[in-house]
C-alpha cells in the first residue's frame, strides 16, 4: 500500500451541468421503508461513495455534492444485487458525475480526457444496524443482521476531468480544516473524512 | 494491502506488573517548554504509538494505558533523532509493555512467547502546529513548521503475548462502542480511532 498520492489542483477541473436527478424518496421515512422492502428481497443493502480529494493552494479539499442548499453527500449510491463494488462505484460516479455519453466521446477524442474512474483504497466501512438513520463505524453488539453497509473508496483523480453535475445539486470543494470536528454542520460520515485522509501524505502537483 | 486482520481474544493475553514509569515532565506546560527546547535543537518531534487491538466476544477493543485513574494513552512516545520509526515504535512499546528483560528470556524458554512487535499500517498522522496542546490529523492552513507528528501505527498483537504494565498505570480494553463519539471522555484522538479501524474485516479467533 502506497502512502503518497498525487493531488491537482482544483482548477485543473471542469464541471458542466446535467439534467436534474431528483431523489430516489420523497421522504427519510420513505427511504427507510424502501430499504426495508429491498432488504426483504435482495437482503443487505450495499452503498459505495467515492472520496474525490483535489487540492487548492496546497490543502486538500473533498469534492461534496449539496442538494437544494441545505445537506451534502458524497457521490455513490447502493449496488444492484451481485455488483461488484468496484464497477458499481465506478457505476454510480458516471451516474452522478460523468458528462452524457455524447459529450464524453467529444472530450476524449479533442482533449484526450480519461473519463475512467481510479478507485482507490477502501478508507472506512459504515454499518446501520436497524431500518432506522443511525449508522456506526462497527458493528454494534448484538446485531448479526445490519441493514446496510456502506463503504467509502479514496478516488484517485487524474491530472484533468470534465465533470457534470446534475441541475438540481451543487458540487463544493470543501476543506479538511471545514470538515474536520464539525459533525453539527456535516454529520458524523463527512466529519470524520479528515481523520481516514490523515495517514496520506499528499504531493502537490 | 490486506484489509483482514485476526484478532485474538482479550483472555489469551497474560497481564504482569513492572516498576513505575514516571512522566518525563512535571506538568503540562513543562511538557511544552521541553517540546519547544528540543525542537531548538532537532527540529520536528516524531512520536510513534500503537493501536493494540484484541476481541472480548467477538467485539474489537483497544488496549490503552490509563495513569492515576485519570487520562487515557496509546502505548508509545517520541523517536530518538534520526530513529526509524517502525524500530522505534517496537522500542517504545517494549519500554512500555514487555516484561524486564530476565523474565523475557524465561517466557521465550518455557513458553516459546515471541516478544517481537509486527507493526502494521499507519493509521493515522496527527499535527502539533504550535508549541501548545491542540494536534490536527492535517497540517493546517500557513504553518510551514509543524512542531510535532505523531503517527499511529496498528500493532498485530500474536495469537498470545505476555505484558507487563508499570505500576503507576493500568492497561484496560476498551471497546469501540466505547471509543465511538465519546471525545469529551478520551479526546479528539482516541475517540476517532473506531473511524481508523472501519476498513478492515476482523477474523475473530
Amino acid at each position: 500500500m502506497s502512502n503518497t498520492i498525487a493531488l491537482y489542483p482544483l482548477s485543473n477541473f471542469t464541471f458542466s451541468t446535467k439534467e436534474a436527478q431528483p431523489e430516489e424518496d420523497p421522504s427519510v421515512s420513505a427511504r427507510l421503508q424502501r430499504l426495508q422492502n429491498n432488504y426483504e428481497d435482495f437482503g443487505m443493502r450495499r452503498t459505495v461513495e467515492g472520496i474525490l480529494v483535489v487540492h487548492d493552494h496546497g490543502h486538500p479539499h473533498i469534492l461534496m455534492l449539496q442538494i437544494a442548499n441545505a445537506f451534502f453527500k458524497l457521490p455513490g449510491d447502493y449496488l444492484k444485487p451481485g455488483e461488484d463494488e468496484i464497477d458499481g462505484l465506478k457505476r454510480r460516479l458516471d451516474e452522478r458525475l460523468a458528462p452524457p455519453a455524447d459529450s464524453r466521446q467529444f472530450d476524449q477524442a479533442t482533449h484526450g480526457v480519461d473519463n475512467e474512474w481510479e478507485i482507490g483504497d477502501c478508507l472506512a466501512q459504515w454499518w446501520r444496524p436497524n431500518f432506522e438513520t443511525f449508522m456506526y463505524p462497527f458493528i454494534p453488539a448484538h446485531i448479526t443482521k445490519p441493514k446496510e453497509c456502506k463503504k467509502l473508496f479514496l478516488v484517485q483523480m487524474p491530472e484533468r476531468k470534465v465533470l457534470a453535475v446534475p441541475k438540481n445539486m451543487k458540487l463544493l470543494a470543501i476543506p479538511l480544516f471545514e470538515l474536520y470536528d464539525n459533525a453539527a454542520r456535516y454529520g458524523p460520515q463527512l466529519s470524520a473524512i479528515p481523520h481516514l485522509l490523515s495517514r496520506y501524505n499528499f504531493i502537490y502537483q
